[in-house]
């Protein structure tokens, strides 16, 4: 099918773009910015004009652009909400707009909150207190809207934590590596104890291709790894292979804790399962990163 | 105390504005038109530097600007997004750079979405579906995270339907007894099963009074009335007092169906409790609308 990747040429857009390329996609990206590997359309969520002359040809639109740093998002809950919340519906009316019949929304597994059980199914509530988690949770039932109020055909995917290649600078991944190549202790911040489904983001593009092939009728998927790994598993699996110190600091205040979460309606309904182990999606990190 | 109430010259920030005036409060409006009653800022949600100005020397902010029309929110999610979302972070934004020491948030019963037992208290899960009520609820979430990430005091109020006099002409309450007092017939869309707590607008400025009064911990409550009244029960009492005829007409796709919600904490906390009687209110606005 032919098709849009917003936010394609961030990281995780960027393997999102290039799985389904791969798998015989006719991709093009919209982003803020340029795509290295794949055909641009340069334009904001916010411009909702653009929106619709970039989507004018596409069957399909996979929406991962947003104000994906947890960080950023705290620090200005305003931008968040614009581009999460209002750029979503902007992306949803282009979709109309331009006939598009699939749209795939990025969503995240913090949408949860604190869980009242674990595994977390995808009934289980949502309560989210993070202004990222919130605007996501917000921009995926704005989406789910226009599946049952606009006949728009909508899948959301609640991603686990993503890793892989070409990860921001400043995430603990990039963080711990960076940090042990140049032979600098790496910091836990926090007791390290929380966990993480760590996604390979290839994985996740898969996902999106499989969200893509289904019928699209309004579901939400939980989208995880089944391993659940410690930061301070990780820490100790990155000093294993790159020997360092390891030293420890407080948590930051919008660290959100450990939580179980199910991919079994994914298993089931859309055949999906995760295919890259932690340990060699890690090895496949350091690599990238010793070139 | 010195302070804003946004979306004073609306119908129920109209109600607050008076309530909060007439127990000592200096009110000043913020809003997209003057207030007929107060002093008033003309200025936009999504200015940030107009809301900083507003309320350089307030004290405190009671925040009801919204787009309210559920059918315009559901026409235009993304205004949704930008005036009730992004509009609230503006808002709160400007209240810590001013030092406001709290804010009070109207948000609505209608965040709770499908009841999974009723009463519904502060702890039920919430899931709203409509652009409405989600943008309400992203609201109020991205309310509670200057609580907590930035200390900003922030009460929510989840407000049942209010109604009172100076309502939308678009309002159920306005459209039955105008027609009404036409000697035209009163149309029920779908069953009229569906039932409100039905809450007077001046109740609920006794509400914002109230938190005002109370020490802001965060905190979230239901503020509706006792009664339950169906669109059909309403229906009966406004022809019981203006004689005409009663129709029936099919649903609306953004209905909302009936579900008890419970008041049980803002009584025990707030030691509020709604004053006036359905059949009281209904009066009060017949003759307002007769005059």
């Amino acid at each position: 099918m032919r098709g849009i990747v917003t936010g394609g040429a961030g990281f995780l857009g960027s393997h999102v773009a290039d799985v389904l390329a791969e798998a015989g996609h006719d991709v093009t990206i919209v982003d803020l910015q340029p795509s290295a590997a794949h055909r641009t359309v340069v334009a904001d969520l916010l411009d909702p004009s653009a929106l619709v002359k970039a989507f004018r040809t596409a069957e399909f639109v996979c929406h991962l652009a947003a104000i994906g740093d947890v960080y950023l998002a705290a620090e200005r809950p305003a931008l968040a909400a614009e581009v999460n919340v209002a750029g979503t519906a902007h992306v949803c009316d282009a979709a109309l707009h331009a006939g598009v019949t699939r749209v795939v929304y990025a969503s995240t597994w913090e949408v949860y909150g604190t869980p009242r059980y674990q595994p977390m199914d995808e009934e289980h509530p949502c309560s989210p207190d993070h202004p990222y988690n919130i605007t996501k949770l917000a921009g995926e039932r704005i989406a789910h809207s226009y599946h049952h109020l606009k006949d728009l055909t909508i899948t959301s995917l609640r991603l686990g934590t993503a890793y892989g290649t070409r990860m921001r600078p400043n995430s603990v991944f990039s963080t711990f590596i960076h940090r042990a190549l140049a032979h600098e202790p790496i910091t836990i911040q926090g007791t390290g104890e929380q966990g993480r489904q760590f996604t390979h983001a290839r994985d996740i593009g898969a996902a999106f291709g499989a969200a893509l092939a289904a019928s699209g009728s309004g579901e939400t998927f939980n989208t995880v790894a089944d391993e659940l790994v410690s930061i301070r598993q990780l820490a100790r699996m990155v000093v294993d292979r790159i020997p360092t110190e390891l030293a420890f600091a407080p948590g930051r205040k919008a660290d959100v804790p450990s939580a179980l979460v199910s991919n079994a309606k994914i298993r089931r309904v859309l055949g999906w399962e995760p295919k890259i182990a932690f340990a060699d999606g890690l090895e496949e990190l350091i690599a990238s990163h010793r070139r």
